[in-house]
């Protein structure tokens, strides 16, 4: 049975997950942990391109301490073998693993629960399953697998009034360089970044990376439009057509009001950012257009507070969708 | 020279005088503390009416215990004899109290200096000026003394992209009870309330005090226009108005959007109460009709986070205008 100290180890491999994202596409971005004596002797994460797998590079790293330690991995242990590498299965048993603790069961059919029972089978202790930590740095790969789309985020950056420009479209800038720094970040972590037609044609938002070591990390850039679109760019019809993305898993939709108003109408949107800066442009461009709600019933109980950091003199809410 | 525990015991007193505001009308909310010994031995604050003052309570209740003791005061002892009752100064010197510390000078000509010099002729220790948690305590006094007019509050009631309301109207409910409970405090601590004249005709609005124990503070019902109002509401033809306001020391400003823009427009808020909802109303009405700004260099550097609740599942955040 899982204890206290298993949770820590799990969430501690949740946050190396972090490391992966997204470079190991088209894998998910799994971490593992192998603890031996209440230390950690091996620490892995889904390199680029999706091999070594996170297991392969602990149990390397630990070589023969890997003998008798505990795995932690915040992903159920590959189950198949693939031409680009053994299954990690067979790697943990020939190690001489003691005990494995999972995060999450791998929804992938080659897996699913196979994992587990191929190391239960080898003798090894091997449990654990819907760790929400752990779910949580899956939650690309996990709303590909259960329901065939990205994660999608929306970014909104807007005055305490909810402007996101002066009425003659001025915003830059509105939030400060640190606030606008942590976009930046936030972009590097998506596979897809996505803005409206109409923000395409009035700003030609480049949507790069401009932090300094993550210049090459270049999303693909998605525009939500029936029209014709530059070179470089995908244009999606509908908010829907996210469903048609299979190697996305991250998503960051990064507005105007049209196309952020877009995905929220179709419910499509599972975090929220929402950088706000200490002004008030009573008049300007409001952050959403129409949702169309019929009631004020619709709008309650959809959004929780779940993080909130300060980018002086802004502050970052981030709102996670219930479900 | 004050010390670090007298920072402290003026804080302590600071916080003591919100239990005069606003019944102490017409006079400040002041609160006295007397120290022996590192212990409380008398407190008073501004007793409904004005009086008795804050002095006099706390050394009649610390009785022959006063002599000797230090006198904290957010505001230094007046200096004049009134019909209404004796000069603190004199009561403290006949409670042979040894040493005064003064939040705040007053600012009210009769006093203003006289008070601290006459403590100082009777051969007491009397010192301190300039605290700014006393300061904070007199902000509606001190607005009045140094620019003839009430200490105003910007309420706003939000979704976190920035609606007051539905596009039909619909603002029943958009915050929690929790929320609207502590507007209704605000309420309470205010002299009088003002609502913009599209509200009045719109909401007609009790703007009672919805509180238990606290039912009947009726501070005075203001209204931004310069047509007819009904009995009970006074007409402001224009925020400068409120320069002809001497009795109001705090003015809460309730809104609607026209309302709230026609006082930030007139640079006439020293404090913004930011009640969010974590609900997205996208196309609703928006807070603040159009602040004509020329540029976003007029929005920045103008509102500094100070304060921060929560009354789950919404937030409080309170913004001083920095000058």
């Amino acid at each position: 049975m899982p204890t206290d100290s298993d949770d820590r180890w799990l969430a501690a491999a949740a946050a190396l997950a972090e490391r992966s994202r997204p470079l190991s596409r088209p894998n998910p971005a799994v971490a593992a942990l192998l603890v031996k004596d209440g230390m950690v002797v091996g620490r892995g994460w889904t390199q680029a391109g999706g091999r070594p797998h996170a297991e392969a590079m602990a149990l390397a790293q630990a070589g023969g301490q890997a003998r008798g330690a505990t795995l932690y991995v915040t992903l159920e242990p590959c189950a198949h073998q693939s031409t680009r590498g053994p299954a990690c299965t067979d790697l943990v048993v020939a190690a001489g693993i003691a005990r494995v603790v999972i995060g999450v069961t791998d929804p992938d059919d080659r897996t699913a629960g196979r994992g587990k029972a191929r190391l239960r089978g080898a003798g090894i202790v091997a449990e654990g399953a819907g760790d929400a930590r752990c779910a949580g740095s899956l939650a690309g790969y996990l709303a590909q697998a259960a329901l065939g789309r990205p994660h999608v985020t929306l970014k909104l950056a807007t005055s305490l009034d909810g402007c996101i420009a002066l009425a003659d479209g001025t915003s830059r800038w509105i939030t400060g360089p640190a606030a606008r720094a942590h976009t930046h970040r936030e972009r590097a972590r998506a596979d897809a970044i996505l803005v409206g037609g109409g923000t395409l044609r009035a700003d030609a938002p480049a949507l790069d990376v401009r932090l300094p070591g993550l210049e090459d990390r270049a999303p693909r850039r998605l525009v939500l439009t029936g029209g014709a679109v530059p070179d470089g760019w995908i244009a999606l019809p509908d908010p829907q057509a996210i469903h048609d993305l299979p190697g996305v898993q991250y998503l960051f939709v990064e507005g105007g009001a049209q196309a952020a108003a877009a995905f929220l109408r179709a419910d499509l949107v599972d975090r929220l950012l929402l950088y706000r800066a200490p002004v008030l442009l009573g008049g300007g461009k409001p952050a959403l257009a129409d949702l169309q709600l019929a009631g004020l019933w619709q709008a309650h109980d959809r959004w929780r507070l779940t993080d909130r950091r300060h980018f002086a003199p802004d502050t970052l809410e981030i709102f996670t969708r219930t479900r």
